[in-house]
């Protein structure tokens, strides 16, 4: 069935994917690779509009093929590939894709996420093409974002203002974490929030991001950002739980917006009451590393450069030992890429040897973390441009007391 | 920094995970397997009770060892298991377990979840032992349900009838989708729902379920399931969209409730005035297979005897053609195993050749879905017994009209 005309769904333009193609097509030739096969929902999405249960073939020149299982008919309404055919099974792929396209020696698979059953089941399949891996190909061309994609952004950072300016509101002596989430992840879904947040790390997961407080902002997780938090069970450890948010301690709310797929991540910390001196300075320092990664980072710099300029700035506010966490908890990044997975590239450590470019994305958390008291902190989502960075979410920095 | 005394959060009980340990050792042994390693967040949950990162070996007897990257005072404190210590990197996990346990010709994987990339570092680190699959036996372990982890679903129910109960208040003419979806997930929120739903296929993926009505109900997507609806935008193309809720058509609640990491999967059928004959007949016809499945079905049947006995009745009723979706979108099954992620074992499909247990937990589902016009049906979670189906899902039956 197709849908109603009163349905409006905004399907990425064909020119923005075949820029997109195009752009990964000459990896490829540069890499001697032949052609690529994506299937992982975030990069299918990326390069043919659609996330349908589909596999898209992409040579290192002319037409990419997609091959649909289900929803056929919906792949083609949400994808301009010109070529899109329907497949009954996985035995079909690599027919499809011999018989359309020549010379095949090597073929790129997303090897850090396909699971190992099907990357056998492909390798014996492809014989005699040699499989090899373009997931850093893939991930280096969606760190770079087009001005359509940072119009994306834009939009999921206004559902972020929308969702944080509710926060004072909610707040009272006695709320629950979990009572705050439920309230604000309202606010996102009226909003036309996907909900789902989607990594790309193996058992990396998070349920929008973490609304915290007091000393269970400063309770460690699995989880690979700087806070963790006890969760609602062992099952889900992490993120907003049954403690009661009390007066004259840090609540911090770290969450991402998304629209149309693009997802920023922004924290702000709000209090009922009065914050500890330490902690109010602890915050000062961290806006400060903020805004003085604004006005120095330019495209050319290193990542490891912008990691230090950080890094330096905690050191000599003598809160180091606090800085991204604590003891063996501590996590070794500031900064991380964002756009279709939450965790894109690049990662911005103290050994990061990546050149930072124009139209990298990076969601930039300076946090100092308390054991027993909480964190405190500030993140938000920036462009980098010729110029410098360019803050893309936005909300009034200092902390919101009610 | 340790937990606030007044914090109780449920953790698996010791003797718990030493049966599901033992059981799974025998079945290691029964197979020439001298050991197992076990690290996707469901698995490592089950068998461990925690879900920190962390990396568990089972060998074929004796006690295990959990090593643990991130946290490992929270694992400590999550996991009864007796042997647990801190790693830093994943070339520690190896050597311990080579340090640790002697004969490790074959080493189980879960060669399902893992990625190929990690796959073939595992590959050459474990070397000279083979590395095996192991996840169908995880997973066959995980089909039968114990005492424990019934009483976990029968706490999910309860979390879902709450929900359902508020269904009928929040419905009104013109209120969208998404709109409903917000208010029923915030209900859930401040029951103890951790959000996420976990999943077990590669690409597959649901947020809580599918609020969906009338031609909505009946748009096919990627998603397992019979049904899919547009999502708010192709990035996410499932479930709730924009669409208002308009009078006499069917407002389809298929979501899935969790207590502690154990899911139930739930649908009924609500309507704002009347709903057309035929529909009204094809619901009663799925509400006839539903009661068929609970009142024949019994240990030592095939899985292919249940889902036949519902195809039947399916055919009996001339609705054939949209039993379970229709055209090339159709699913294949009549009902899943559910538990700590939504897409267990068995599959119920017509070549589903397995044995079923007491102790089994299903998600049946029978549904009639056409074209335009909408989805009816309904949905329970279930438990095999020796003497036959006890429903733990519970809520009135027919379609509730408001």
């Amino acid at each position: 069935m197709s849908l109603p005309s009163c349905v409006i769904l905004n399907y990425t333009p064909k020119q923005e994917l075949f820029n997109r193609i195009h752009k990964f097509q000459k990896l490829l030739i540069k890499n001697c690779i032949n052609g690529a096969l994506i299937v992982q929902k975030a990069d299918l999405f990326y390069f043919s509009g659609t996330c349908q249960n589909a596999h898209l073939f992409i040579p290192d020149e002319g037409e990419p093929l997609l091959m649909v299982k289900k929803s056929f008919e919906r792949a083609q309404a949400e994808s301009s590939i010109n070529n899109i055919i329907p497949v009954q099974s996985l035995e079909e792929i690599p027919k499809n894709i011999f018989s359309q396209f020549k010379r095949l020696d090597k073929i790129g698979i997303e090897m850090d996420v396909l699971p190992a059953n099907i990357y056998i089941k492909y390798k014996s399949a492809f014989q005699p093409s040699e499989l090899v891996d373009v997931s850093m190909l893939i991930r280096e061309i969606r760190s770079i974002k087009s001005t359509y994609e940072l119009d994306k952004l834009k939009k999921a950072a206004n559902l972020n203002f929308a969702m944080f300016s509710k926060v004072s509101s909610i707040l009272k002596e006695g709320i629950r974490e979990i009572d705050l989430a439920a309230q604000l992840e309202a606010v996102y879904r009226v909003g036309g929030h996907q909900g789902a947040i989607r990594m790309r790390a193996f058992n990396q997961e998070v349920y929008y991001g973490h609304i915290l407080s007091g000393w269970n902002s400063a309770y460690p997780s699995f989880f690979g950002g700087p806070t963790g938090g006890t969760g609602v069970s062992p099952a889900y450890p992490q993120s907003a739980g049954f403690k009661t948010i009390n007066k004259n301690e840090p609540i911090k709310v770290d969450y991402v917006g998304v629209c149309d797929g693009y997802m920023v991540d922004q924290a702000r910390i709000f209090c009922i009451g009065n914050l500890p001196e330490k902690l109010i300075k602890a915050h000062e320092i961290a806006i400060k590393i903020k805004n003085h990664i604004i006005k120095e980072t330019r495209p050319g710099m290193n990542g490891k450069d912008l990691y230090n300029m950080a890094y330096n700035i905690a050191v000599d506010s003598g809160n180091k030992d606090y800085f991204m966490g604590y003891t063996e908890d501590k996590i070794n990044f500031i900064a991380h890429g964002i756009g279709v997975e939450l965790d894109e590239l690049p990662l911005i450590t103290q050994s990061t040897d990546v050149t930072l470019k124009p139209g990298m994305v990076f969601a930039v958390e300076p946090s100092f973390i308390f054991p027993n008291e909480g964190a405190v902190g500030v993140e938000d989502t920036m462009v980098l441009t010729a110029t410098g960075f360019e803050q893309i979410t936005y909300f009034d920095d200092p902390i919101t007391y009610s």
